[in-house]
């Protein structure tokens, strides 16, 4: 019995092989039942896994190529907020039907990133259902240089690469919720092309120890930190990095919730010992990155935001929270 | 300002940072941006991926417990199928809301197999939107001793694990396709509580160096390896393994088709060259496992199977097309 005729699957298989990073640690590649990989010796792994479900992490009209980018670019950003080195990924989509073109798109805008880091397509698993992309993302590191979470000190600064709050006012934009005939072409470019700081944070591990990249909003992910380091946070609102095309937007009345709280930065924020400041800046030229003191790391618990005036201001909202959303 | 107050969210977290089994080689488990882990000395990694989506991969009716237990044996029939050992999972979730029975009812599924097979839950992402799960698995493998697809070679004869075709019968009974009043309490639990044969592979890749675990079907798994080797392959239909219950069901009438291309059986199909023949059956006794000589790897394209008058039959459908259901 001839084995069935060429489907539909076997396009996206053709997609996925086709793929152009090839990486001489890849044993066997895309095709069998798992791919086979030599991990480098006197290294340690560090293993990620981000989905992006339609109409819940982005609007369902995004185009292909920027939801194939950004499948990726959320995966590098959580190895960037490690310090670690990206090496190896794998794409379980779930997809309405088998759509060649849109296929063809969504392969581009990842692989635009994966040749940009040099990270290598290793398996994949293509099933029919409401869009859905999962990622899981490999990468090294050696154990002595590594930003975690529950490292972060009382008395260290505390830094954010970047700006924030561009991707938050960019899905307002999308979303039609913004009365302006201004296209805010960078802050929706910040929305669906995050650019994920992989080489700072491999820098940043020669110098700090704590950091975490700012997916669901600076308040809720600094409040990972401070929660798994048993300290608090105080931040300060005037030291915020804004963009110049958002301060333009907001003027005098900025709305500090969607800077704070709106997520989708994918900037790093991290800690440092005071003593460690001076090499801050040497970095930030080497990265030709913006790195802003933003606050303190103290005793206590919380996340505490004071105005220019130094009064504390409380948000409503400080995370997105996916269930809080539909039930 | 306070840190946001426990939501949904964190009870999920919750049950993932319970998972009992704690391997030494888990740096850095949940609870971070990556988790950090220590490759084996002198071996390389396996890694796979499986997505199960309601009403694709199982029926909606389908319990928690299953689900769960489930969507991590697929992932090690795909180690298995490489003769690996299983060591660390990640796992992505979507639901459509955060029921706290329904999660815990799933962890407890997933964390039945993953103790019995060592397996630590290293990373999750969970999300809102409609119910997939995606596992990502790693096991270890030593590159000398590994089951591919594409080493068959003409003369080898072709083997299978167990019997098949239940879990397709069953899925019949489940989704009430079938008139009996007859439970078929064995079809229904190879269909819910596959047992992935992973000290099989293991010894396996001893004596072969080429295996696949049947998930779509014999006839489209078999056609991979021979694809993959370049040849064909002859199957005879009276050597197919096949169950009491299934046997008892069909009596003189059996409907092939279920059998060679229903899928779901997570058993293991390998090939020999003749002269191993005898070591298999030394390995049958030491897994306690059944194993049936089914056909033998030829020159030529394709998978032809003949029945007991050794005529050919050619089957419609050899295999599941996610897409086809749904075009």
């Amino acid at each position: 019995m001839p084995v069935r005729a060429v489907s539909e699957f076997d396009l996206i298989n053709h997609y996925f092989k086709s793929f152009a990073c090839k990486r001489t640690d890849v044993l066997l590649g895309i095709g069998d039942d798992c791919a086979l990989l030599q991990p480098p010796a006197g290294k340690q792994l560090a293993m990620t896994a981000d989905t992006l479900v339609a109409g819940v992490h982005f609007p369902v009209n995004t185009s292909a190529f920027d939801i194939g980018y950004k499948s990726l670019a959320v995966n590098l950003s959580d190895l960037a907020a490690m310090g670690a080195e990206p090496a190896w990924a794998i794409l379980a989509i779930t997809l309405p039907a088998a759509d060649e073109s849109w296929l063809q798109e969504f392969m581009r805008g990842f692989s635009v990133l994966a040749d940009e880091y040099g990270v290598q397509l290793i398996g994949g698993d293509t099933t029919s259902g409401p869009l859905s992309i999962t990622v899981q993302l490999t990468g090294f590191v050696t154990s002595s240089q590594v930003l975690r979470r529950d490292t972060a000190k009382p008395g260290d600064k505390i830094y954010v690469s970047g700006t924030l709050g561009d991707a938050a006012l960019g899905l307002k934009k999308v979303l039609g919720q913004l009365v302006t005939k201004n296209s805010l072409v960078h802050c929706v470019s910040r929305l669906n092309r995050p650019v994920p700081r992989v080489a700072l944070g491999r820098e940043l591990s020669a110098i700090s120890q704590c950091g975490i990249d700012i997916s669901d909003g600076l308040v809720a992910d600094l409040g990972h930190i401070a929660n798994a380091s048993g300290c608090a946070a105080n931040i300060y609102l005037s030291k915020l990095p804004l963009s110049d095309e958002l301060r333009n937007f907001y003027g005098n009345d900025v709305d500090w919730s969607v800077i704070v709280a709106g997520g989708d930065d994918y900037e790093l924020c991290f800690t440092l010992p005071s003593e460690n400041e001076l090499s801050i800046k040497v970095m930030a030229d080497k990265c030709c990155m913006q790195m802003s003191c933003i606050g303190e790391i103290i005793s206590g618990h919380g996340i505490h935001c004071f105005d220019a005036a130094g009064m504390e201001v409380v948000f409503e909202n400080t995370g997105y929270n996916h269930f809080s959303n539909i039930k």
